[in-house]
């Protein structure tokens, strides 16, 4: 009996990028054992224990693919291959010189990309023998993917989702009480983090820097609970390496290859998910990608933050991490992509975009749900404002290119899809959605209270130098 | 340049399932003419004109096959071949003697298989010169779908939508709403039937009927808008064997072909669409394949209704139909599977069913909920309340089946998605969710009204034939 995973093509190992890019990695270890010491004016604590896998496979310098278990291939042949398809309708409708196509992440039941880590995470959680897990979620697709992660794998779940996205999207924490999770509204009464923020953040707006603090601290202080990270950490970018993997192959079957990888950017999983292997394959095979970062002028990291040394989140007591970053107290104005609202990125993902590796552009709101809705309208997929990023970008770059050159060959990766976000089209549709860039001002202090903070780093790392 | 399509298997043509069983067109057809007439009590129209195209389609007895437009086709690409997969998951859950596989018709952006001949019909409305649709919608994923389908085509769209449903669902308005739709709640003051039955349904539960009858009085007083049909007419039960062509296919390719096909039963669009075209390949390989229709217990038309003579609607204009009905005016129980409220179903399964080709059995809400959380768990996927009935269907089949015989190969149609239905769920969960019986008077009302219309038709008929 054949099974109708024959039909597809579902990568067996990840890519790892570490092997690709090994001075990153290293380059970031460095950096982190040079501050961490005694000296250091604040409490500095390793992320609540993860696995032995987990921590093996964010520095993994030696495998250039790392097999992916057999029991959690099962649960990835559930929603895998996911579909990558050329996009006639977008095409034709923007008469541009490029062939445009996009995969589509956001056709499994959590609703994005987030599920390909969250099964991971689980997995190697259970195995170490946990029983629960707690999370902060922005717009709560990480959250509803690891409630459904913990459920198929009988772990209990905590999670911490931002006040502002969770009053404007009700039906994800409908979906993540569904999976049994436990939903808190963050900043919450429940944790010393959520207190203090509650303090600065009267309207519970909320940040992604509030919620994970929050769940941190939970974690610390519940001893059978571990944290489970939505983004940034090399082990989630490995974990998300199977979207990069599958599209290089299905572009191989389709025989093109793509000019320009496009994706949001967040902490950088899904972009780096999609993204990296295609570095790799286009080196292999002699060909030249770029890829694009598409951050909202909400929280314009990569193209107006800086790149210094700076808290995780807003508890300060996890390592510190050199990236690019606005600061752990920015509070990014309330945009609809809740999921790109972290103050910072991927210390790997920064090291390499310092290195100029792949372009960044920040894109104001209402251009990226135009973008949205003319996908839904000439595709059929209808994107989560944070994945109407990446098609706003795209179709940029394919205006922006001659018509009398080589044509584009662009892949978006639409990472989510935004059937909870309909409420968030109508408004704009009403001409009711503003740009979403911030104040002048508080972008200033934000960057200032960092500059302050790497002075210290600085007098700190040189302290430890002379011991 | 490859496309991605070529990927995929997209059948080109549509399955004449009239071809098949041209004597249930013949006795339909029959049943109508002699009782369209003067002396009839009530005002008997034609549905407001449709294309010749679909009328011929509706009574084509003369093509197995008919070739879809390569227009409507490039749509159908868009999100077509839809999955079909095995499901291992659900298989190791139940440990039962059957392969179970379930094909997932609610990826497409509309949510559910509607979207097959909402496509078909705003093309063919749209080619015969129509710039207006209008529709009345239960659950709101066939009113989403045209809304949708109007919008690419560039035909205005106006929805009504059974109350009940709209409050349980405001998402599928906003839903209808982005895509240029007007909706309005059902019963309406917009209407003359709105307003008639607004005196008998004070609370505005709303049903299929008064929905549809709406419709089709707005079409009737405007000139230039015609009624869309979302089930039950042969025209539709033909776009939707779409599902069914691929299905066969999609099995083939798997070496396996099913003993039962499953699906829920509204008024039998998706239940023909899956498995009509079985029934004809099986005959061909000379297999035997039963196929089930699953409906709820708060409507049990076939299971405890009559096959008698019935409106289609509450307005009483439309021509009557020979088939298995609980009367016009029948008020299911405000189930949350809203689009199998539907008091009648297709004329053409009614006489198939009446003679014994295919089975049904009608199941309580709180084991159809259950088996679609279970689905969700187990298959990555949570099904539309409506959908839900087949899964549970297919759980008892399975669970009946002795595990000394051969296996059984259940083949699950899986019509929509629920996302928009996570608080149905979570109510489920909560265990506040009735069984959806009607009151055994309600029932019995309703009968004797069928009855005392069906005495009045056999007198109609006879003094027909005396002329």
């Amino acid at each position: 009996m054949k099974n109708s995973n024959d039909f597809y093509y579902v990568p067996t190992h990840w890519s790892n990028f570490i092997y690709d890019f090994p001075q990153f990695v290293s380059r970031e270890k460095l950096d982190l054992r040079a501050i961490y010491g005694n000296n250091i004016s604040h409490k500095v604590n390793v992320i609540p224990q993860q696995p032995l896998a987990l921590i093996r496979q964010s520095h993994n310098t030696q495998d250039a693919y790392v097999p992916i278990p057999e029991e959690l291939l099962e649960y990835y042949y559930q929603y895998r291959p996911t579909p990558l398809k050329r996009a006639n309708g977008l095409e034709a409708h923007l008469k541009v010189n490029a062939r445009i196509y996009y995969k589509f992440e956001g056709a499994n039941l959590s609703g994005s990309h987030k599920l390909n880590t969250a099964l991971a995470q689980a997995y190697y959680y259970k195995k170490a023998g946990i029983k629960h897990l707690v999370t902060g979620t922005g717009a709560g697709q990480w959250g509803t993917a690891i409630a459904y992660a913990c459920q198929i794998m009988n772990l209990e779940c905590t999670v911490f989702m931002v006040g502002v996205s969770l009053r404007q999207k009700p039906y994800r924490k409908t979906m993540m009480e569904l999976f049994g999770a436990t939903v808190h509204e963050s900043p919450s009464e429940l944790t010393k983090v959520g207190r203090d923020a509650l303090k600065i953040d009267k309207e519970r707006i909320g940040s992604l820097a509030f919620a994970t603090g929050e769940a941190i601290e939970y974690a610390q202080v519940n001893s059978d609970c571990r944290f489970a990270v939505g983004s940034g950490e090399n082990c989630v970018l490995l974990h998300q390496s199977i979207i990069g993997c599958e599209a290089v192959a299905q572009m191989h079957t389709l025989d093109d290859f793509p000019t320009d990888v496009v994706a949001c950017m967040g902490a950088g999983s899904n972009f780096g998910g999609v993204g990296l292997p295609f570095l790799r394959f286009a080196k292999e095979l002699g060909k030249s990608t770029r890829l694009l970062a598409v951050e909202p002028s909400a929280c314009p990291k990569l193209t107006r933050g800086v790149y210094a040394y700076d808290k995780n989140d807003f508890s300060g007591t996890t390592p510190i991490s050199k990236m690019y970053t606005l600061g752990s107290k920015y509070m990014a104005p309330p945009i609809y992509a809740g999921g790109l609202r972290y103050h910072g990125t991927s210390p790997f993902l920064s090291a390499m975009y310092h290195d100029d590796l792949f372009d960044a552009l920040a894109i104001d709101q209402p251009e990226t749900l135009a973008a949205g809705l003319l996908l839904a309208r000439t595709e059929n997929i209808l994107p989560a404002p944070e994945s109407a990023h990446a098609v706003a970008g795209a179709i940029r770059l394919a205006k922006d290119h001659p018509h009398d050159s080589e044509p584009l060959v662009i892949l978006i990766n639409v990472s989510g899809h935004g059937m909870f976000d309909v409420t968030s089209y109508e408004k704009f549709q009403k001409g009711e959605v503003e740009s979403g860039r911030p104040s002048e001002n508080s972008l200033k202090t934000s960057l200032q209270e960092v500059g302050k903070f790497n002075e210290l780093v600085k007098v700190t790392k040189a302290e430890t130098k002379i011991k």
